[in-house]
C-alpha cells in the first residue's frame, strides 16, 4: 500500500534520532532551559537574521496557534482569519475555547486579500456600534495555506501595511513553512518573514521532527510571562530538550531546508505525473500538498493500492482528494503510484 | 427632537411602575424565590399552554443568550446562527467568551433557511475529520430577526424538523417577541413556539419593562443546576422580585400583547407614511423596526429634527437607517415625523 | 412574621421609585450614555472628592466582582482574598469561571492581615518555581466584610502599602458600603477610600436600590475598552437609566448616608437588645449584620415568628444565626422581636 | 557536578530510543490511531487487569490534569484537592483557566484524609446556600504525592467509599506512579488502582519516557467526544506514534516496573546514606523524592558540587531541599554524593 494521505506518516529524520541517542544521558535542566534549546534558539535567530528574536518551542500546531493567539489578544479581541484558516475549521474550536472569536474574511485558494482585510477593519472602526462588537486584535495567515498556496512577497507586504495601519500584529502559521520556503514559486525568505510578521512559527512536526514547532517573536514582543501562560495551557514539556535537540538538528547544516526541498521535488514529480496523465487539479499548488479531482470510479480503482485524503465532493461524480509528499517521501513510491495510475487507465 | 432610533428610549409601562410602588414594602425572599416570580411563571405557562414549562427571569438579552447557550452546550459544541445573528455580531463575543464557537450559515433578510441548515449539518457529520471540528450543538434563531423579519409557521416547522433529525435543540431569541407575535404577518402563537422551540425567551426590556427577559424551557430540559450557572455568570438578582413583578404585570390582562400591538400599529403607520412619500425600504419588515434607504442629503435635512439609527452605507450616496417604534411611541410623533418629511421634500 | 434574614427584603427607597415615575417618559439614549448616569457619576465623584474618578454602574455584586477582577487581571494572574471572602465562597466560582484563581489567605473575622498579605507576596516572589504558579495580580477585600466587620483606617493603609510595594491594585467590595461608612466604629470616609483603593464599588442593591452597584476606578485606571468587556459578560443594561436614576437619587441630599445611618441605628438597637437579654455573639460586628449564637431550643421557639439566616453550627447544641437590618427596617419590628425574645425566655 | 534536583534530567530509556529508531520509517496513521498506540493500550489494559479500560495518551502532567478534570467536570463543578496538590500549586492555574475551582482540604504530608473529605462534602450539601457555591465534582489525589508519600490500600478504599457515597469520581495523578508502585511500602497494585479509581494516569515523562502520560478510564467513563476536547486543548499529537511506541515499550517485559524499582533502590540507598550521616528529613518518604533539612552552611558547601532543589525555608538557618532519583540514576553517583557529604563534614 502506497501512502500519500498526509505529511506526518513517518517518525523523524534520522539525524534527529541519532542526536537523541547521542545526548540521551547528558543531564539537562527542565522546562526548555537546557543547552539544546539555547543552541537551537541561536541558530534560528541566525537563520532569520533577527538576533533579537525571542523563540519558544511548543509541541504541536493547534497548541501553538491557541497559545500564541490567546497570549497576544486582549480579552475583548478576536483574530481575523480566512474562512478556510486552520484556526477556523480544524482545531475543534481551540481559539474560542480560550475566549476569542475567529473573525472570518473570504478565502482565495486559502489566502486572504489585503484589500478585503483593510475593508473589514475600516468597516469595524467606522461602525457606530463597534463597542458592542469583538475588536479585531490580530491577523492570522498560514504559509503555505491549508490549500498549499503561497503569498507572494508583495501580497505579504500589503497585508503587513494594513496591519500596521490598524496597529494589529500579523501572525503566520508555518506548520509547513519549509515546504513553502523551498517551493519554486516562493519569493520569500526567513529573514523577510521575520521582518514582515510580528510572530510566526516554524513547523517541525510535518518537516522532519517527531513533534515540535518553534514560535518566533520578531519584534521583542513576546507577551509578558509567556512561559507561565504556556504552563497554564498544559503545553510546557518537562523535558524541553526533546524539542531543543530536534530544532537544533534541523537548523544544523541546512537540514530543515534540504529535507523541505526534497519534499518539494517529490511533489513536483507527483504533480507532473498527474498532469501528464490528464488529471485535473482543484487548484494550482506549488507546495507539497496537491489537490486532485478524481472521479468516483478512479477512487474505487485506486483506494486499495494507494491511500490519500478525501477533501470533499466537488459534484456527484467527483471528489477532491489530497496527495501529500514530505521529507520522507521516496522517489520509488511516486514511480509506483504513476504505474498504478497507468494500469488503472489501461484496464479502467 | 423626535426620537425613533430604538425601542428602549423610555422607562417602563406605567402599570409596572405602579405595581413596583404598591408592592414595595412587602417583604420577599431573594434570588427569584419570591411570590411575584412564582405568579409570573404560572401566567407565562398558561400563555404558552405549556404547564410543565420551566421559566427563569434574567436581566438582559446578551446575558440571556450567553447563559442559555453555554448552559445547554457541551464543551465541544458550538451554536449555529445566521451570519447576521445578534450572537454573532453585536454581543462583543459573549458566546466565544464562554468557550463556544458561533458557527454561521447564510442570512436571508436575517433568517436562516432549513435546507441550508440541513446541508450544513449533513456536511459536518459526513466530514471524515469532524472529530477535529466544533460539533454543532444548538440552533439559534431570532424572532423577529435583527432585520425585523419573521419566520412563518411552515419555516419554523421545517427548521424544527432539521433540529430533530440531528438531535440538537432549537433556541429562539425573542428580545422583541411581542412585536413579532402582534405583526399582521405572524401566523405563530406562543403555544406554537413552546411546541416548536426547545427554549426561547420572551423579551421584556424592549416591550414595556425596565429590564428583564423570561427564559422558557419547554421540554423539561432546563439544564441541571441552571441556577448555579446563572450565579456563576453574575446574572442572579438579589431582588429577583424586580423581574417577577414586571413579568407578572406584563402577563396580567393581556398587557404584553396589547402594548406590542400598539407598537405594530405605530410601525404600520410609519411604514405607510414613508411608502406614500416614495421612500425605498432596504427590506420589507412586518414588525416594529423599519429599514429605510435615505440619501445623504435627506439625512442631512432630517438629523437635527429626528433621531434614527445608522445601519450602514448602501452606496456612496445612500445609507440604510432604522426607525423603530415601541410600546411607548406616540401617534402624534409619527404625524410630526411625516410633516417634517413633507417640509423637507418641499424645501429640499 | 418578622423578617431579619437579609438586607434585601424590600424594594427600593421611595424617593427612587418616585424618580423612576417622574422620569419615565423622558427619552434617554441606551447603554448608560444617558443624562441620569452622567449626573450620578458627577455626584459620586464629588462624594469621593475624586474628580477624575471613572464610574460605571453594574447590576449586582457577583457580577461586579467578576467583571472588575477579570478586566483588571492579566491572564496569568489571580486575586488574593480572605478564605471567607465572598468571591471565594458564595459566588458559585464566578472568578474561576473567568479563568482566574482565588488565592486565599487567612480570615480574621472576615478581614485579611497586612503582614500575612506581605508574607504571602514575598513567598511567591521568592519561590524559585513561581513561574509555574499563578501570579498574584490583585488584592480583594470587602468593607464591611462578610462578617460585618470593618478595617480601620490604619489597617487599610497598611494593606495599601503592601499592595504598592508589590505593585498590585487594591479592590474593595462595598456591597454594604453605606452600612460600613455609617458605623460608629468607622474612621474612614469615601474620599479616603478613593485614595487608598484602586477600585471599589458602592453597593446599591442592599442600600436602598432595586438593583445596582457603582464601580469607582480612582486612579484613571479603568481598563481599556471596559465597556466592551461589560457587554461581553452580558452585564450591559439597554436601559442604563435604571441604574443612573437610582444612584443619582441615592447621592442627592445625602440619601445614601441617611438611610445607611438608619440601618445602623436599627442594628445597634437590635444588638443592644440581644446583649441585654444575655445572648452571645459569634463576633462583635459594628454594622448591620449581627451574628448571634442560639441554642437549638431557642431556634425552635423563634423560627415560627421570626425569620433569620442560618450561618452554620458552632457545636451540637448551638448555631450561628444572622440578623440583618437595612434602610427599610422599622423600629417597631425590633421592638416586636424583643418582646418575642422576652416571651420565649419566660415560657421557654 | 552531581545532579539530583529532579527525575527528568535525562532523555529516555534506551529501549525506547531503540524502538523509535526501529519503527521510524513504518508509516502510521495520525492522531493516535496507529498500531503502536493500539498495542500499548492493550498492554496497559492487561497490566491493569481491566479489559474494558479506555486509555488515551497525552504529553505531560499538567496537560493531563487540566484535560481530564475539565472533561469530567460539569460547568458548575470544581475539583477537591489537598492544599499541596500539584493542581493547586504548580500548574499556573491551569484548572481555573478551564473555568473550575480547585477546592482545597488539608494536606497531611501531601495526602488527604477520608474523614476530612467526607466532612467537607457533608458540609457542602448541608449548607442552605450551596446553590451559590461551587459544586464538588471530583476528588483529585496524587500517588505518590508531591511529598513522595503514599496512600495505603485502606486509606484509598476509605477515600473511594466517600466518593461513592457522594457520587463523585476519584482521579489519581500518577506522574510518578511507577515509583509509588515499586516502593517497599506500597500495598497497592495497578489492578487495585483500576478498581478504586474512576480515572488515573500512568506517568511516563518521569519514568523513562521522553514525554507522555497514559490516562486510564476504568469504568467505561471516558467523557463523550474526549478526543475532540483533547484537540480543543491543543493536546493532540499529529504523530501519536511517539506516545504509543514509548508506552508500548514501557509495558513490554515489565520495563516500567523494573526501571521504577531501580529508582527506588537508588532512593533507599540515598536515604540510608543521609540517615547514617545524621541528617534530618522533613518527612519520611518511601519513594524516589527525599526531602532533607540542610543548614545554610551545608547548602553553601554542597551547592557547587551537587545540584538539588530548594523546597523552601524551614527556619532562618535551615532549608528543605529535595533529592530525587530516577530510572536513570547511577549507583556511583550516590556513592560520590556520600563522599562529598563526608568530606564536607570533615572540613566543614
Amino acid at each position: 500500500m502506497l501512502a500519500f494521505e498526509c505529511d506526518y506518516l513517518e517518525g523523524a529524520h534520522e539525524r534527529i534520532l541519532q542526536r537523541l541517542v547521542e545526548t540521551n544521558y547528558d543531564k539537562a535542566p527542565g522546562y526548555s532551559s537546557d543547552q539544546y534549546c539555547a543552541s537551537a534558539i541561536e541558530k534560528i535567530r541566525q537563520a532569520c537574521k533577527c538576533p533579537e528574536a525571542e523563540v519558544y518551542f511548543l509541541v504541536g500546531g493547534t497548541q501553538t496557534n491557541a497559545i500564541v493567539i490567546d497570549a497576544i489578544l486582549q480579552k475583548y479581541e478576536g483574530v481575523i482569519a480566512a474562512e478556510t484558516g486552520h484556526v477556523n475549521v480544524h482545531e475543534a474550536g481551540a481559539i474560542e475555547h480560550s475566549g476569542h472569536k475567529v473573525m472570518t474574511i473570504p478565502s482565495h485558494c486559502g489566502k486572504i486579500d489585503a484589500a478585503e482585510l483593510a475593508a473589514y477593519l475600516e468597516g469595524f472602526w467606522n461602525d457606530p456600534s463597534h463597542e458592542h462588537m469583538v475588536f479585531p486584535g490580530m491577523v492570522y495567515i498560514s504559509y503555505p495555506t491549508e490549500y498549499g498556496t503561497l503569498y507572494s512577497k508583495k501580497e505579504l507586504e500589503e497585508i503587513r501595511q494594513v496591519c500596521q495601519k490598524y496597529e494589529i500584529p500579523l501572525y503566520m502559521d508555518g506548520a509547513r513553512l519549509g515546504y513553502g520556503l523551498m517551493s519554486k514559486e516562493c519569493d520569500l525568505t526567513l529573514p523577510v518573514m521575520a521582518e514582515l510578521c510580528d510572530v510566526f512559527y516554524i513547523g517541525g512536526t510535518k518537516v522532519g521532527a517527531l513533534c515540535g514547532e518553534a514560535v518566533v517573536f520578531t519584534k521583542k514582543n513576546m507577551p509578558k510571562h509567556f512561559v507561565t501562560m504556556v504552563k497554564q495551557k498544559g503545553a510546557m514539556l518537562a523535558k524541553g530538550r526533546l524539542l531543543g535537540i530536534q530544532f537544533d538538528t534541523l537548523f544544523t547544516n541546512n537540514l530543515y531546508f534540504e529535507i523541505s526541498a526534497h519534499a518539494i521535488n517529490m511533489a513536483e514529480k507527483l504533480k507532473a505525473g498527474f498532469k501528464e496523465r490528464g488529471y485535473s487539479f482543484y487548484l494550482d499548488s506549488p507546495t507539497n500538498q496537491q489537490f486532485i479531482i478524481l472521479s468516483n470510479e478512479e477512487i474505487e480503482q485506486l483506494k486499495d493500492k494507494v491511500s490519500f485524503e478525501f477533501w470533499g465532493p466537488i459534484d456527484e461524480g467527483h471528489q477532491i482528494v489530497r496527495f501529500a509528499t514530505s521529507w520522507a517521501t521516496r522517489e520509488e513510491d511516486i514511480d509506483a503510484l504513476m504505474m498504478i495510475l497507468d494500469e488503472n487507465k489501461k484496464f479502467g
